[in-house]
């Protein structure tokens, strides 16, 4: 899948002929080179009739219940195996939009941009920005460009925010969550955090360890039309890891969680390069990843669903809300003890996104 | 005014005691640490409801025809006379929205900080921020924080986007634009660009320069709802100067623009600076000023009603929409000649807002 996109890009997004190969600090003046890298295929790639217009903001119409989200993106190295910062960056907002219940529509991009980074480069992550945003059925629709001065930023920094529809039936809130409430994981665990960290340390796999970077809001949109408010609570384990939201959330409510080391999907290659470095896999970053809490009611039929879907193949329940030890989260392990889980403590892997 | 602001935020906003002095790796970690930074104040400071339900985006509700804007902040030094990039980051965006003729609504939040920040730099900033969201009317519903190594950032960047309704009356677009328009610029030129410029320098003043940032929100509303679509385009000439803006306006049209060097305001301390530095104020750095193309027939009341206003005190119309010489400006010079008018060329002063 990220191959055939990879090809598809290569086929229909050839960088134009430039007489510049790197970006400079007048690239970020706002002036003549500014116009210049965005009219070089910038605007062209990205184009739709809101962009087009160029003015210090974007027209949009929107009615109703809307989610606004944030995120800058860092992640080092920026190209990784099983995506870019691009594709990072436009997912990444598309999903913390989703995980609100909403149909993502507008994307703002913002670059800030190291002097010096090759402009092959840069044409790489804007392809993927393209292909992101069409895969997720977003618009990139107001922009920024800014460049620092070389060992003043690193490569490219992206911050994306978005803007989107919540669904009618999609009423999500940490306030909804009650005890009896299934825990779904929607597939396996770890795999951004442990694609980032194979490159950083040069480890060596059967196969290589792939982020699963991806937009998630389809699957979430199919998920809510079928079960509307009876998914009391979304959320994307990024940065921190399942452990990290899971505290956070039974800090956020009056319930305790209830979780099973057992049943938490993950790859086996994946879970060596843990063991190989470590890492407990409950701390390590995920990306295409994400948390229901689900009445307890159809908790089998919403799995059934997932699973039907490319995003929750490996999708299984993992746990539940109990009315038992108020916030805080009891992970029964593999060989049958419990222990309390807490946030991550101190900083795992920085730059994971 | 700004003096007043600075002592009311050191009166109400105290720093919270804290057990840590700077900002480490851990506090971009998205774990405990991220959560403790958060916690020790940062929420409290910028308290609303939305705000405060710390979802993965923020639920808000609008209708109708929006306005919808993004921008990196990385000016250096992060303070500076007349301001810091905390309400320079506020004013910008809710700027960008106002030029779209909206009523600024929501902003979202992203700070990328470089380890080492110190928590008393960053209390400034976020207090800055604070008392700028109030002064224009804006709340800050979502965020993001991130922490890079030292030497891959530059004490913090900040983003923000924002979310506008777009005034009932407002029609602000380059295609409205017609040969008689009168451009009208809001005051004093280059402050914002100088101010910078003189600290870097180490220049020294009779009286120190300082930076015209400002939220131009509620002046824009005013103008807008006794001029409606009379008002043809405004825009807030930042990076790039009013040279770089006016020749953008000018290629986006069929028309031509007609300024003359004369008329433009300047503050005699600016003016020296510039000469100094052997830099042309046009394409200088502004922050709070904005350039307004209006209907010839309302352009006298508009100067008046703007000249009445607290960010209009210096406006002057400095020229026209013309129907010789399409796509170019042409400015009449101080001493009868003629000049063409192009973009700003390379990099005057990189990190400038």
């Amino acid at each position: 899948m990220k191959n055939k996109n990879a090809v598809k890009m290569q086929v229909q997004c050839p960088m134009p002929k430039l007489d510049f190969d790197v970006i400079t600090l007048g690239h970020g003046s706002g002036g003549i080179l500014t116009n210049k890298l965005l009219d070089s295929g910038v605007f062209d790639l990205l184009s739709n009739p809101i962009l087009n217009e160029r003015h210090d903001g974007a027209f949009i119409e929107m009615h109703g219940k809307l989610a606004f989200s944030t995120d800058s993106f860092l992640v080092s190295p920026i190209f990784f195996p099983g995506g870019d910062i691009g594709e990072l960056a436009v997912n990444g907002t598309v999903n913390d939009l989703a995980m609100c219940g909403a149909i993502p529509k507008y994307l703002s991009l913002s670059f800030i941009i190291e002097e010096g980074l090759k402009m092959t480069e840069f044409w790489k992550i804007l392809t993927s920005i393209k292909f992101a945003c069409e895969k997720a059925g977003v618009q990139v629709v107001t922009g920024d460009t800014k460049v620092v001065e070389k060992g003043k930023g690193d490569k490219i920094f992206i911050n994306t925010s978005g803007i989107g529809t919540i669904h009618p039936q999609a009423n999500i809130r940490a306030k909804n969550i009650k005890a009896g409430d299934k825990i779904i994981v929607s597939g396996n665990i770890a795999s951004h955090g442990m694609a980032i960290m194979s490159v950083r340390e040069g480890l060596d796999f059967d196969s290589e360890i792939k982020s699963d970077t991806t937009n998630l809001n389809h699957t979430i949109i199919k998920l809510i039309s079928e079960f509307g408010d009876r998914i009391h609570l979304l959320t994307d384990p990024t940065r921190g890891g399942i452990a990290t939201v899971l505290k956070e959330i039974a800090l956020s409510t009056e319930h305790g969680i209830a979780i099973s080391q057992n049943d938490f999907p993950i790859d086996i290659q994946v879970h060596s390069a843990c063991e190989l470095l470590g890492l407990d896999p409950l701390y390590v970053a995920n990306e295409g990843l994400f948390l229901s809490f689900v009445d307890a009611s159809i908790a089998d039929d919403f799995l059934q669903l997932l699973q039907e879907d490319e995003n929750g193949i490996n999708a299984k329940i993992i746990g539940s809300v109990v009315s038992e030890h108020p916030k805080q989260v009891i992970m029964e392990s593999a060989i049958g003890g419990k222990r309390v889980v807490s946030m991550l403590p101190g900083e795992q892997l920085p730059r994971i996104c």
